[in-house]
């Protein structure tokens, strides 16, 4: 996020046709992330629990626009209140801001501004949905949303990227989320399994990906829709930090889907998709706080180191037991700390500032900031968001009865199932098997 | 859509590269709302229609296209002829429009807002098809298609945003399409249903959408392209009216979604996926005529006023009798109505214009307008598409026989099913594991 | 590709933020490509070899992309070295190149340009994978990816687009890859499967594709991302050519779609989906050397030719025996050579530049340049890669073990399956159903 420099009148930037119509596309892209994130997750759990995945995302486009409209705009880049949080009553409800009222220091509206943030305090929460496959009520989730946006993302959004914010004025870099939105997804992820426990079958059933298509779509989405998260976070391009955090986030996203196959040819004897997948955001991650920092030969490196550490990471929810379904800790909370710490070795100086991370001859000093801006995320997200999953499960409760969860919870809480390929009067494949299929399914209707 | 002033030659605009780009983006984002729209109704439909739904939505990517560079273009935004339709003859064939002509009153090429109309112009007749499913002949949909566009569309087209065209001039106000694109599309649904009537098994089958995740697919997808049609419609960033109409297209989306989700969580007992994507979908139709002249707490109330009413609305169907398949009357005509008349209570005076509603103080005039224009477009295409409908099934026809609507209209229309899990020598699951694995839940199920 | 100018310091450009924010949006748009095509494709082999179809594209995302970086935008973009490759140090890991620096003759950064022409890098050698469906290791086509680009494609693109290669320096018109990428790519596609040889089942087996609605969604997110591919490639929207390339993309791909689907409701009685998705797809391929330099009506011509010529195409591999298995060849191939010749013919001279083609008085000088251009791009990629099959085939071996190919290359090759219905506990529709297809669809496989 670039700083937000208090202009003098005289100095005032103009409406850029240019950078608002460019960000309003941004804005487009991120949108579709958080669908895209629906049908990854979606395409990874198995049939039975296939739209509770995708609802647990939609329901955020839903949920989070009207909060941050009424308030969490406001929270989030208001006036700064000690550091902590922010308000400005005239962002209350959007109702104070003007159509041509352009956001301080920049070329752009206020609109465009709130609702390309709006857009990563939607995608946030619905990254936690991921370690609670199968097993949560679509109520109790649905509370949670609104408590954790609250509580969580407003403010923390407000400490990384708000004027005043305590990260944003210690000098933390984070272009795009790598803190306040990754490693604060993860930290929540991993705070509310450690309360709500574990699926029914965890480590035994197998719980294979029931449509890996439908997970590279989610890729495939995610990965097209980030140029806008992050290349977009720069807020315009006249100066050419946005492009270079484009390239290398195509950059660290080949390296590290690399890196994990490798990775996984060597452990697991077979280059995947999953792995192919879960690389590409491995990378997404780490590149998305330092992109702007490194140079593309450092995006490599940042890509390779985070999909290594993520293909390891993964695999520690099988040894301290913790059920992070679809890897959320695993990818987002590691790859999220190893981009934001990489900063401070690989910062090359010539790209967002110049600042220089250790390798280039900086010395710890950004390093240690970064520290500061990881930990205090990670802590603040791990604990707040377990403390409130605690507080619901022992009020409205957090997890579907045992039974619903081994059934089915589409069926139990959303009344419908993913597919229905029996048809009436024959359909699918035509081959003796549908006619049998077809038969069959009508008894059972019957 | 935006006033095309003429301007006097000292005062002319000069291309904007920065609009330029970004209406050919929307364009973009247009044109792939009819591949999503293909998608939402593929899913709902039963496997057997799979591939008809899809088609008729591409077909028109087809034949409109070339209609439109032919003659629709002329007929839609040519010189007025009498307030009912253009004609200007460079525009036949696109054969006098210079490349760096431009639109007048705008900083665009006219090819840029020529094809960026073509794709309002390619999804209208779209919509229509998800009344149609199971039951119409592709080469009678291929037709209607052409008679449809040429005697509805593009005269319409016409009347709403023409300069001359009698809506307005009128003042109606219409940013992006609620008349001219949905209430268009659903009454036309509603006259060709009229008078072909029903699917086999209406009311009595089940007829549950066959892959839920590829109704969300479509959701998505056409909830990130209609930013293009939206925000797209005002042609240039200059103002920050496109940018407001961008934020409300987000948020009355988001209320529509809620209010659909709540309405059926306490009418039915559920929240589910189709009412999430309904809702959306809903909530996009109604905030597209009014999205430039609300306030962003207006477009909470377009949304959720819309969501209540769709979901209300579609109910219908079982009640009068008429096979609105997959709710295009119930969610394009009633959320087009909507969102149209309530420009005349909601209208802010700080949007597009200085029009204010009831609610503003503005008195009846411009919801008086809206009600005229609504009343007009529904009228025309309502009559006009029954009677081409009609014109058609005493020609050739518009419905497949019973046998083939029974069996699958995929296999009898276009010689295919959509899926085909058998492969030659296993493949699905590992065939063994899924005999085990289908065996095993049957027990469970038992 | 707009020419490269070199400028007077005093007429240098200045960095457009249009045309940088723009390009940007272009290449996500391309990008998005890559993941479309997987999708293209993987729909339209057997279930059993999904996974590897989507794998053989996703992997160009990441191999190519690191290749990019290293040496390949040197060897296709650097200063010229004898008409033949670029070399240029500085972009050797893009380690010389400054975030503003602008590309030469025009407004946009170089990390810009570079980016944006690594996605055409990316999905050129990812086309050639539809016609090894089945059959091939994954390990040698990931070397063959390496090989393949460096030798022939970051080349090819000099001769084509850089300053100085001498198909450019000849007057070779190819906007934005007929040659470069689809004749090139088609050319690798028919050398690789001379080699190779077919799969097996070849003309017995029906070889049915698994899932038309994943084609359907490959084609859609095609059409869009190809509005980047090629509207993008005039690098600006300063002058009205990148919008002309944008509305007769749109045209031809529409004339394309109805050709084929016209052409195959003759030949074979229905219009399919796979007939309207791989006209579409031809129509992209030929419009993408020529849309800069025909007229709209020009546009209708060029595509309705290459539909039905494309159409008329792949059928050529039943009578000749070689498994072109989703038509790379029949479309690619043939659709970029029906594309570069006819500009020669419908060159209008007020496109792109003044050249003008035979049936607009401009004799045969461009048609004489287009068959040089097409001829040395086939010729040298189907030698070279034919050579390059035949030694990775005699080295680590092109080919799976038969047995693997039969049970399936997703298993063998990735150690996955593309889904998994099953579900612990139930889950998708009609239990009972499932088993008794599963069951017979392994008598039938039997």
């Amino acid at each position: 996020m670039a700083p937000a420099a208090i202009m003098l009148a005289a100095d005032a930037p103009k409406l850029s046709s240019a950078n608002t119509g460019f960000m309003l596309i941004c804005s487009a892209l991120v949108m579709l992330m958080t669908p895209g994130l629906a049908f990854f997750y979606g395409g990874m759990v198995r049939v039975k629990s296939t739209l509770n995945m995708l609802m647990m995302s939609f329901i955020s486009l839903g949920i989070v626009t009207i909060l941050w409209v009424l308030y969490g705009f406001s929270v989030a880049f208001g006036t700064d209140k000690g550091s902590i949080v922010g308000w400005t009553s005239d962002f209350v409800g959007f109702s104070g801001i003007g159509k041509t009222d352009l956001w301080p220091g920049y070329t752009i509206p206020v609109f465009v501004f709130a609702v390309f943030q709006l857009m990563f305090a939607i995608i946030t929460p619905a990254l936690i949905s991921g370690a609670l496959a199968d097993r949560v009520k679509f109520t109790a989730w649905s509370v949670f949303l609104v408590l954790w946006v609250t509580i969580v993302y407003f403010p923390v959004a407000h400490w990384v990227w708000g004027t005043g914010g305590w990260a944003y004025e210690l000098g933390v870099i984070d272009f795009a989320g790598g803190t306040a939105v990754h490693i604060n997804a993860g930290a929540a992820a991993l705070g509310v399994i450690l309360v709500i426990g574990k699926r029914v079958g965890f480590k035994k059933d197998p719980m294979r990906p029931h449509s890996l298509p439908l997970v590279m779509l989610g890729a495939g989405l995610l990965w097209f829709g980030w140029f806008g998260f992050n290349a977009g976070s720069w807020l315009g391009n006249d100066d050419g930090v946005g492009p270079l955090m484009f390239v290398n986030t195509q950059i660290a996203t080949a390296a590290a889907m690399l890196a994990w196959l490798t990775y996984e040819k060597i452990r697991h004897g077979a280059f995947t998709t999953l792995g192919a997948a879960s690389g590409a955001v491995a990378g997404l991650v780490a590149i998305t706080p330092s992109g702007g920092a490194v140079s593309p030969l450092g995006a490599i490196a940042v890509g390779a180191i985070a999909g290594v550490l993520c293909a390891m990471a993964v695999g520690l929810k099988y040894k301290f037991g913790y059920d992070d379904s679809l890897d959320v800790v695993g990818v987002h909370m590691v790859g999220g700390i190893a981009g934001s710490l990489l900063i401070g070795f690989f910062a090359s100086g010539k790209g967002q500032s110049d600042v220089k991370g250790l390798f280039y001859g900086g010395g710890l000093d950004q390093l240690w900031k970064q520290c500061a801006g990881v930990f205090a995320v990670l802590a603040y997200s791990l604990v707040v968001s377990a403390v409130l999953a605690f507080l619901l499960d022992k009020t409205i409760g957090m997890r579907v009865p045992e039974d619903e969860e081994v059934s089915g919870i589409d069926q139990a809480e959303h009344a419908e199932t993913a597919y229905d390929f029996s048809g009436a009067g024959g359909g699918i494949v035509g081959s003796a098997a549908s006619v049998v299929a077809a038969t069959e399914s009508k008894k059972v209707d019957a």
